[in-house]
């Protein structure tokens, strides 16, 4: 998290971070990411959930011209559920961010977090803008005040960046540390690139990489109605860059990000893998894995130390995806505990003392190692999770 | 829970239920139930969970000749995970269980519930059922005994009965505080009756009355390997039942004892009723309710007494069903806080300190207040929940 990881890695952005007056801790809460170009494609993914924020509903707008100069973000309140008047609002925020940037509303998204269902204060939001197009700078300090500015449970900004030997360079940001449980997108990750792409090439690759990263984090099983991730490219790195090499190293930026919302995630005091391998597809094996990691007794175990692997051979049957009890292995941090559906090792010897949990599951279903496997990081479920979500709104 | 509410409030059946020496407590933990005819319709619903227990195997055999004789319950292990040994143990329970009373070892159901993957010990269980044998009596003392002889984390028995006065009487218990996600069945439940009925009438009955008791019920999304419930009929009443009349009746029993477990729920603070009402269908209905009631931050918002709506509201949105956003509603304890998901009401009137809490989610796609509607019974989610579940099989 130190030197240029964040939204200014990539040559050819700038940034701001500042207070706005929307949080109540007076801590920094707003942020706006500006593309200098010389070129502007760029592409979306956003939540799957019916009830879809304002911001969500004008960015997903925007962006059908696969074109974007800016990105204003908020922390403070979702606006969501908030009808005409928070759309409105949203409009407004674009429009101020295009008058200051001497661009269109349309090439401008807004992204926002916070409460579901109160308005934001309007004239706070813009007067914001304003301030933080005063302050746009495409420096390192830049890229961490937008990461600092867009965090609500989050206790650490998080960024993450790929830079490619060609002379390009992938860089981003992201929020979340609860409501995670994207199955398309998570949060609000803004990654940006100075490298040269078609907008079709970029949009692929975006979808790529988040398909395995944020998709593959389920910290609560909640999706939000704010999910967003932008990708902006500023062609500024003069390179053309080969479209799987980039979807590579965005993946890898992306699952960086996702890592660090692990780590961070609400209440959490194990970091917790389930990896399941020979799955009769590998969309079963995310589906085993996802039940797996959402399910709230494995949880629970795991935050009270237990190696209680009926609980995880349980949650596997239960999945909506083939599973044969009879090649049901699993293993829990490298001690096979039952082969077969059947009590196979010997509890005490499965130490989850530490911060790190691996459960291994076993399908048996397809031969090769790597065949029909997938990996969803999760958390536990804790006393600390609990008090945090009870608490959030009052 | 007085008078004569149990599996023995029917007419020709006799229980005991008796301390074999499963639990560590010392405490009941092995329960016979014998149905003395003339009749022995019997019919069962079983976990669809893929990893079956193996006293689940062994019931659903049974089961398909539709006839029992008696029924072996024990807590103190759920003899899941347990393989060909586990299997066995089953068989020669019911095997002990016919000798003893003079039956076939094939009209004899097995139940087991606690920790999942470690072996029954054999010798004390058939011990037990010898035991219980000798302890055999038609009173409510004798069904209360079963109710007790079956708690794992429950706190209190579970009993409930509703005689027609036609002349019939229909009753049982149940256990379970935890694993509850039933799809189709849950936990351990035995339900006797007198009357006189038809195999495949008491089967349509059972499945009508588990679809809207214990399908409604959702403690925390986990799916259990041991779910079983089970009808036995002896027919003792010489009246025939009409098959409308006495499913009514079955379905009230069930509820009730569905409400009972709701209460008694592991952790609970709060008992919470979401009903979803205007669906396209009314599976629909069930699925978005299912959906809220899952969801970890609806549910830790009202362990946190605070009428965060707008979780209520993304819960929905994120459901497998269709949901129109201009037309969903949320109200809480009679409190109209969200109309066409945008906010309505104040917070500050929704009063959340008592202990139930009525969720009520209109998704304004259906005309009639009755169509396409559905109640499902969760908690909250607590730091009792986490404390219970974190400690458990230590």
């Amino acid at each position: 998290m130190t030197g240029n990881e964040g939204v200014t890695a990539a040559a050819g952005f700038r940034a701001a971070g500042i207070v706005a007056g929307l949080k109540k801790s007076g801590k920094a809460d707003l942020a706006l990411v500006v593309n200098d170009g010389p070129r502007f494609e760029a592409a979306g993914v956003f939540t799957r959930n019916k009830v879809k924020a304002a911001p969500v509903l004008w960015s997903q707008q925007v962006l059908t011209t696969g074109v974007l100069r800016a990105v204003v973000l908020n922390a403070g309140g979702a606006n969501a559920c908030t009808g005409p008047e928070g759309f409105q609002t949203a409009h407004a925020t674009a429009e101020k961010a295009a008058e200051v940037l001497g661009c269109g509303a349309v090439e401008v998204a807004i992204c926002s977090t916070g409460l579901i269902g109160e308005q934001l204060p309007r004239d706070t939001v813009l007067a914001g803008v304003a301030k933080a197009a005063g302050e746009l700078a495409g420096t390192p300090e830049a890229g961490t005040a937008v990461a600092g500015a867009i965090m609500t449970t989050d206790t650490v900004p998080k960024q993450a960046a790929e830079t490619d030997p060609a002379g390009w360079t992938v860089g981003g940001t992201t929020k979340g540390a609860g409501m995670i449980a994207p199955s398309m997108a998570t949060m609000l990750t803004v990654i940006t690139t100075d490298a040269v792409l078609h907008q079709r090439d970029l949009d692929a690759a975006l979808r790529t990489a988040v398909h395995y990263s944020f998709d593959r984090l389920d910290v609560d099983g909640s999706m939000s109605t704010n999910d967003t991730v932008l990708l902006l490219s500023s062609g500024a790195s003069g390179v053309a860059a080969d479209p799987d090499v980039f979807t590579g190293a965005l993946t890898r930026a992306c699952q960086d990000l996702a890592r660090q919302m692990q780590a961070d995630a609400e209440g959490v005091s194990k970091r917790i893998s389930v990896r399941v391998t020979g799955a009769a597809t590998e969309d079963d094996a995310v589906t085993v894995a996802r039940t797996i990691a959402r399910d709230a007794l494995v949880k629970t175990a795991m935050f009270g130390c237990d190696p209680n692997w009926g609980r995880v051979a349980a949650a596997a049957g239960y999945a909506d995806a083939e599973v044969d009890p009879d090649r049901l292995d699993v293993t829990i941090n490298g001690v096979l505990l039952c082969k077969g559906a059947v009590v196979a090792g010997d509890r005490a010897a499965c130490d989850l003392s530490g911060k790190d949990v691996l459960i291994e599951v076993s399908l048996g279903l397809t031969g090769g190692a790597e065949a029909n496997t997938a990996e969803i990081r999760t958390t536990d479920l804790s006393h600390a999770y609990v008090e945090e979500n009870s608490a959030y709104s009052s």
